[in-house]
């Protein structure tokens, strides 16, 4: 009957059920590491033992064995990693290599892999792996077995990809992808494997997109995040794309300004957009859907929903026919509707069939002679004995004679038990049941068994059609896998148009000079609260000390420029009035503080170590952000700690740099320092009340208002009265009730 | 053929697919409040207004209208809220309501559902709800309808819970498990409604689980957890079982001392546990089992599983023959093997039956003669067409003919177009291939159609019996869930017995003289690193301020403290050479720190709103944990905030408490006030290298080699340098190098 064999084997990254997947992707990765002799050429002829030495140095923690090379940059030039990913899903796989472990680390941090295959000879120790860890078989990570299995996806590795150790990440992956769909072999719709280079997009580590609450925010939701406020896509593809773009903010001038060009017209065309917009909801994710094609998953109901997506695709083409941008013209022109595939899915599909191809009425009367015919057979049989009762009656003459069927004895004629004696011959016993027994004639059960032959045959039938026609339609998985590309790609542009619209933003404009925003907003507290906004100018002044008290804006005016940069180099536009910026290579932040207790780093600890990763990787093209560093330890050595990162930045490094602090102390070096401002968060107490203007100002604040804050949160008044007294050095350091009250 | 109608909603909370749980528990939840003419008595007849009273009640911050009733429980007792708890893949079911929202919060955070369901009178804003929000209908909460849904699990709802809020949230969760298990109606295996006080466990809110990692590590992973050093349990009722336990510490010392008695008598009879975790291997998750039984969802391999599991209960008896300690005794006794159900299984289905029950061969031979009939006739036909090639190639003297089947045209004979002079009249033919010719006779369609209609038969047959038997068993669902239970407490009391042993874990006393522990250490941290034990003696001094370098091991000191009284009070032993305690209420912790930027609130206001519940909730009998209080403010505030809150705890509190600080300035408090104590731990300085000690004494720590940590973080050497010569003063506060460099 219906085929029921182990298909699939059911994994967190290769999971392909549509009810188990959000819209966004879902990877699995995998990871190898170029051995010994295979490691980027130069030091082959140097070395007598080139494996011990290689070894030792993936070992050094960096900072001691590299050479000082002026700018921070010391990272070990170690040896080569590799990482592939592919969503199985949607077909989509790339891959990359680095000499730097730190660099495939952020790879795996932006792409959030629900599941990592390692290479025997990567240990999970080395990475901070989020998802699950599966082993997969080392025999499929051998370099000829590797490069094998990809050349079944391109004909050619070497023209994809630049080295062995991405050859064997991305073979062992697509081994591992095949293993888990054990039922179909190859992955047909994943037919482009990708080579990218992680140094064209902008640096987001784990730490900047979690303190940024890029992706989630600080409880792991998605509420209150910057791609919750940017996702008013209409369509799955959209949405997946937008998460693409964030997830990798641009480097060059012209792909950013060929983006914003074609949001600005957008942002111009308000009906086009609207158009556009309307018709992009009726897109089904024909990604996902012909990967279901693709591998022979899709049922009657994704057929026709790819059919109504290829309806969409004339009236968007019409709707963009005045589009200029360059972008927008490709997109319109890369719009195939696929009219043969639309064609043979209209005639052969029933406009509504039920989800289950083996229920029979997925196939339109008319498509198939065959099948036709085998229907009339199994409802001319029924009609026969439907019509039996009636016969049956007038040719006894027993009025109460019945016709019925059970699931066990098949059809019956019932008689009760008073008619008996009318019964004819030709009728044998079945069933005795109380009051009346049940027969069969052989007349009936020849029926029967017509039309369960009939009936069975006509589902084969439809079955075997319809994989046919599934099985065309696999071939053009291509086509349909770029008519998505540019689906989404219009969705998204339509999209950020539109949040630019709705927000206010504006169009952001590049140069060297520093970065410069007039009247700036959070893009996500703006939604949630009255915001007051803020410029800011780190031309003259790249290095910005912050100060003021607690509540009063620190923390998001210095992430709401970080923001605004990764908006701009992602292609939309931003929250402010006016804004100038460079183009920055990399956000850093040392923000919030977390704790490890189990995995044995203090607070502390974890602060110093993501500052000596900025120290060491920062270049004057970076957005550095510095919130209280220094404060999980005495005031004395904080301040010391404080002192000496901001000279060093400012001396060695040159990075633009915002620096949130409570010492006082701090702001005195910005008149000694070339290049250092000071800014100031303002409050104003009236009557005792507190209030935040949320408006920065130069200078240096002078109080902190923490007792304000604690009053603020609730804390019990005799602590705050207290505490004032303390402040306020009133109360000395005796207090007023004494010791006797518990004793 | 198949039945395919929708039978299920699938949603997070309501789960009950195998594959997609994990072994844990996974609760949908539901919440309701008491409208005010519902409100405990009391205010009825004093206010004139009591809806708009009551309403402002829960407005309140809880600190300016209570009446300050001596011991910090200043919580308004505004509003009664309910909530209700279904696991609908095992058919637990709970139910509690509280005065205080916190309470209800807390319980949230504590059983952490995937699902809640709201009450119309319920804003979500109310809540901080981690899983998905789903709305439901209104009318399911009328509380007459709620009452009336209730009454089909339990007859006499008011005998079960305690207010009509309670009914109403229960009422309306029933009614929405239904809904979700469309076909089903009725959920038959939620036999056990029950109410539970949550004042009878021990207090522990989400900051208190996640800053002592109990279920989650700060990355939100579970290993380095303290659920993962405990689950060494055997199977999955064991597993849950063992959460339950860890989420809900116990404040009933009989009962306490009752777990303690039980694993110590395993920790003593290690053949006894070895036997009884051997035999616990093989127990399947029956809960889940039964509850899939009941629904009508399971399969033969279930049922063959339950016999399994069943066939293990009386060599489990056995093993705990001797068994003496109360609860061991209870265990044994309650291990009902259920004989009669391991007799039907065993002779009505197969040994290694299929999956899936629509594909035959589940039923056993012999167990139904119709079955067996229609069996034999189905596979007469098959062993006449096996032999119609042999009979008619010596029939037609045709050497190459041959019978063969295809899913389409069924059955046919097939003939070369070289023999077709010799073919028979009474062939039809059927298809014409290249080579050949394919007929069929009357006879072999009439078997055809006969071996089809008596396969047919059987399936439906089969399927009757099976869902019969499946009938039978789900009407002993409440046995099966009883003998559960027994399985599952005693694989958590094995385990905990194990993990004593392998562990040298102590037995703890408990006794009203404050914590004394001897040799203690982190449950977590030792698994992973060479750990030093420490003592805490809180009995004369219950206020203990712990200061020391950053890394020396203050939060781990503190913390181990905490699990360890959370361990105690679960009924396990701990990890320490002696430990004597008083039953602790509640932990309260504020530890490390987290921004919520978007969310509006600084991470100081976060700390000073943790620092509110805390003082508003504690009481002389909780233990706090304090790290570092103030700090996300300036040193002058941030003093004297810690010291006012040191002073109240002291004065007005009394709770045990753990303060970790670097201000020095605190540490002259201890010498103030009676029953506050300071302690330390020590690093040593050799040659520049910084050792710490891990080991606390008396008295208060003068250094934080906070720049020693830096360095070993990595801060590159010219920032350490030029720190340590700040913090030495040698510097003074010009730059060795001067402004020149970059300029």
């Amino acid at each position: 009957v219906v085929d029921r064999a182990v298909t699939r084997v059911v994994t967190p990254g290769t999971v392909v059920e549509d009810e188990l997947l959000a819209p966004g992707n879902n990877y699995v990765a995998c990871l190898a590491r170029a051995d010994a002799a295979d490691t980027a050429g130069g030091a082959h002829d140097t070395t007598a033992e080139p494996t011990a030495d290689e070894a030792a140095a993936t070992e050094t923690d960096g900072g001691t064995s590299a050479k000082a090379s002026g700018n921070g940059d010391v990272e070990p030039s170690g040896t080569t990693h590799a990482v592939a990913f592919v969503d199985v899903s949607t077909g989509e796989f790339r891959a990359t290599s680095a000499d730097s472990q730190g660099t495939i680390q952020d790879e795996l941090d932006r792409l959030a892999p629900a599941e990592v295959v390692l290479a025997p000879e990567i240990s999970d120790g080395n990475f901070d792996i989020d998802g699950m860890v599966t082993p997969h078989d080392a025999a499929a990570f051998e370099p000829e077995t590797a490069r094998e299995r990809v050349t079944s996806y391109a004909p050619n590795p070497e023209a994809v990809f630049e080295c062995d150790a991405e050859i064997r990440a991305a073979g062992a992956l697509l081994d591992y992808a095949e293993h888990t769909q054990v039922a179909e072999g190859e992955l047909g719709h994943v037919t482009r494997l990708t080579r990218y280079d992680p140094r064209e997009r902008m640096g987001l580590d784990a730490t900047a997109l979690r303190s940024l609450d890029v992706f989630e925010n600080h409880a792991g939701g998605d509420d209150h995040t910057l791609v919750a406020v940017l996702d008013e896509t209409t369509c799955a593809l959209g949405r997946r794309e937008l998460d693409h773009w964030l997830r990798r903010p641009l480097l060059d001038q012209a792909v950013i300004e060929a983006r914003l060009d074609a949001v600005e017209e957008l942002t111009h065309e308000s009906l086009v957009r609207e158009e556009a917009r309307e018709l992009l909801r009726e897109v089904y994710d024909i990604e996902r859907l012909v990967a279901r094609v693709s591998r022979g998953r899709a049922n009657a109901r994704d057929l026709r929903a790819l059919k109504t997506t290829l309806d969409v695709v004339p009236r968007l083409r019409e709707v963009l026919s005045d589009a200029e941008s360059d972008l927008l013209v490709e997109c319109r022109e890369g719009l195939d509707g696929l009219d043969d595939v639309r064609g043979l899915i209209g005639r052969a599909i029933q406009a509504e069939p039920p989800a289950e191809i083996t229920e029979g009425g997925v196939i339109a009367q008319g498509f198939d002679d065959d099948l036709d015919d085998l229907r009339s057979t199994a409802r001319e049989g029924r009609e026969w004995v439907a019509s039996l009762e009636d016969r049956e009656r007038e040719r006894t003459g027993i009025d109460s004679l019945s016709v019925g069927h059970t699931e066990v004895h098949g059809y019956y004629i019932e008689v009760t038990n008073a008619n008996l004696d009318a019964v004819p011959e030709e009728y044998t016993r079945r069933q005795t049941l109380k009051n009346s027994e049940r027969f069969y004639t052989p007349e009936l059960e020849r029926r029967e068994d017509e039309i369960l032959g009939a009936a069975e045959r006509a589902d084969s039938r439809e079955h075997q059609l319809f994989t046919d026609i599934r099985d065309e339609i696999a071939a053009e998985t291509d086509r349909v896998q770029h008519l998505a590309d540019h689906l989404a790609t219009l969705d998204v542009l339509c999209t950020l148009a539109d949040i630019a619209v709705e927000n206010d933003y504006a169009r952001p404009e590049f140069g060297n000079d520093g970065i410069a925003i007039r009247d700036g907003r959070h893009p996500v507290v703006e939604r949630h609260a009255e915001f007051v906004p803020n410029d800011a100018d780190l031309c003259e002044e790249p290095f910005a000390i912050v100060t003021g008290p607690n509540m009063a804006g620190k923390s998001t005016y210095m992430r709401q420029i970080a923001l605004i940069a990764i908006l701009a180099q992602m292609g939309s536009f931003v929250p402010a009035q006016e804004v100038r910026l460079p183009i920055v290579d990399r956000v850093f932040t040392r923000v919030g503080a977390s704790d490890d207790i189990a995995g044995g780093q203090s607070t502390f600890m974890r602060e110093m170590s993501e500052l000596t990763d900025i120290l060491h990787g920062a270049t004057a093209d970076s957005l550095v952000l510095l919130d209280e560093v220094g404060r999980g330890t005495s005031t004395t050595d904080g301040e010391a700690i404080a002192r000496a990162v901001t000279e060093f930045i400012h001396d060695e490094i040159g990075a633009t740099t915002l620096f949130a602090t409570h010492y006082h102390d701090l702001t005195e070096i910005a008149a000694e320092l070339d290049g250092v401002q000071t800014l100031q968060f303002a409050a104003d107490r009236t009557d005792g009340e507190v209030t935040f203007l949320h408006t920065v100002t130069e200078g240096a604040a002078s109080a902190s208002y923490g007792v304000d804050v604690a009053r603020m949160a609730g804390v019990p008044d005799p602590v705050v009265e207290r505490s004032r007294d303390l402040v306020s050095g009133t109360a000395g350091r005796d207090r007023p009730s004494g010791d006797d009250k518990r004793d």
